[in-house]
């Protein structure tokens, strides 16, 4: 059993345990493990590691089991990767909201470590008529349901057969250099980068290949938004990250000393679109310029951004503004969609900040 | 535009406007339309008999439309159909249930005419992977969401299409020998024979054919249950209507004399299957004795059954109980099954009689 780190987190909920990060996390490129968000459904299994074992099934030749001597067996890859909880930035939205109220720290970019699944999947043979493969945690316990019942179940989330064998999606042993710790998925948990944090399922146990859609309780009463075909309102599962940005600097109600230059920066990420761009505004939206987009080695990594501000002369208050556009052409909104629930809350954020006279 | 007739029942709610049947609907097995459950999700859409046309769209060859007369081209058929909403008996749930809270009366049985849906589809090249047939009323609305969010949407149901294509699912004009009224889908609606009423689409304006499984509010959200696939809970929409029985006769709180002959009678339905046995209990469910299933010329109407008991000779009180069994072994259970949240309340109801001494 690998120790249990210190944490530096919030606590949000205790029971289950659901914490989140600093806004220092938006200093660093990278999170370290104990400043990284926790987001629990039930309590967190006690697994042991000689006797983990992922197993497919359903919609299968034949279902096929490895251990994790098994998964060291193949390839590893490293990816350095931004997970969101879907629900981050609830807070902002008040009382309506219901869930963990998340204000900002629900993220977190961390290299994660394993095996690619499709190298798993190459040993299977899995059915042509198969849609998706559900992912079901070793996590599990009863849930109240919003129609007055409840339900037994493990958390699980399926993904469609084709995102599940893109090359990036992964079952992961380690995390930042080291053994995955139990809060992260310890032994082995899926992830899949670009994608809401309710993908990557933890203590990942099971693989169930299935010929429709899933309709698992963490993908139709939670983890899912309503969106118009035609005219028709439907629930869909959540998938990829909606595109948003964050100011890491300065912070709200900073004193910033009047004629001085400072830099204005922070992180944006755009699920499984790419950055394209990242505008600031000084002036509480009224103008936006083109922040400058840093080094960014990692596909899925979020991506870091600075501007350079010439404070104003006059002493004064004013608020900074950040809005991130991807290459698919997402632009971060200036008002949040209620067809999403309390998920996916990615409106542009304020910054106030006060101009204080120059010594 | 047809004349609205007087109503026989029950306001449940006002706004929209829903209201069941009277206790005496259980006293004749034919439900005249005046005493029919009304169940509305948004206002009685106004609409036009001579403008009023049906769209076939989506995944087909090529769009098609039937005006009312193209309706009456086809040969009509008449069918003899109980339906029961799904939420109905709600309200012996007590507070936990939520939704309109409707008693017995949610039921009614009516002879419905028009066109099987069947011989519409023949004009339609459907394509091959089509699994399901979208069916979309004129009645629409905004609707709030569990989540705290707000969709507009029009009323929709889906079916497989295999099931769209059996026999007895039609396109109805007609009701009781009349045409339809607005408050039944004037002027035309669909009814699935064997499913709650929600499958039953009112002001049935157009039929989309779609590759996957539709995820529309009313099948996702609203009328829909938790099932297990396994351990893992799922989301399925309603659709047969489960086994259930109700004592038409006698009633709660009547006073029978000692040692006389009553006949206890009442109906029994089972969705999709035919009902095989009615069992009555007139010791509070010790034992159970079988009933008399009378006359059941139709195969989608509710079954008649009766009972002669001869009631014993000392004064007390007792409890009636009816429990009904299909020919597929469903059988009435004793408690509600929480998954179902608040549908399908079909638990064994209790009639608690007073044995008066003989006169």
């Amino acid at each position: 059993m690998v120790r249990r780190k210190t944490s530096e987190l919030i606590v949000r909920q205790r029971q289950p345990d659901n914490r989140e990060g600093l806004p220092t996390i938006f200093n660093a490129p990278m999170t370290p493990t104990e400043w990284f968000f926790v987001r629990n459904h039930f309590d967190v299994p006690d697994l042991d590691a000689q006797s983990w074992s992922l197993r497919v099934e359903g919609a299968v030749d034949r279902s096929h089991c490895w251990g994790l001597d098994d998964l060291r067996s193949f390839d590893q890859q490293t990816v350095v990767a931004t997970l969101e909880c879907a629900g981050n930035s609830r807070a902002r939205l008040g009382d309506r909201a219901s869930g963990v109220p998340w204000q900002q720290g629900a993220i977190g970019t961390a290299a994660w470590s394993g095996v690619p699944l499709t190298q798993l999947l190459d040993e299977i043979d899995i059915d042509d008529n198969v849609e998706e493969l559900v992912f079901v945690g070793a996590d599990r316990g009863r849930l109240e349901t919003a129609d007055g019942g409840s339900v037994q179940t493990p958390y699980a989330r399926s993904l469609p057969v084709e995102k599940a064998l893109s090359d990036d999606v992964m079952v992961a042993t380690g995390m930042n250099g080291e053994a995955l710790i139990p809060d992260h998925g310890y032994p082995a948990r899926l992830v899949v980068p670009g994608w809401y944090g309710m993908a990557s399922v933890k203590w990942l146990v099971r693989i169930v290949a299935i010929t429709g859609r899933f309709q698992g309780y963490f993908q139709t009463e939670d983890y899912a938004t309503w969106e118009y075909d035609d005219d028709l309102a439907v629930r869909r599962p959540l998938s990829s990250i909606a595109v948003k940005s964050h100011i890491g600097s300065p912070i709200d109600g900073q004193r910033l000393a009047a004629g001085q230059t400072v830099t204005i920066e922070g992180f944006a990420w755009g699920g499984e679109g790419n950055i394209e761009a990242v505008e600031v505004s000084v002036d509480g939206g009224d103008t936006y310029n083109d922040a400058d987009l840093i080094d960014s080695p990692h596909r899925h990594g979020w991506q870091r951004w600075s501007y350079t501000w010439a404070v104003p002369k006059n002493p004064g208050e004013t608020t900074l503004l950040s809005r991130a556009r991807t290459d698919k052409g997402e632009v971060q909104p200036a008002d949040h969609d209620w067809r999403k629930g309390a998920y996916a809350v990615n409106m542009i954020r304020p910054v106030d900040v006060v101009i204080k006279p120059s010594e």
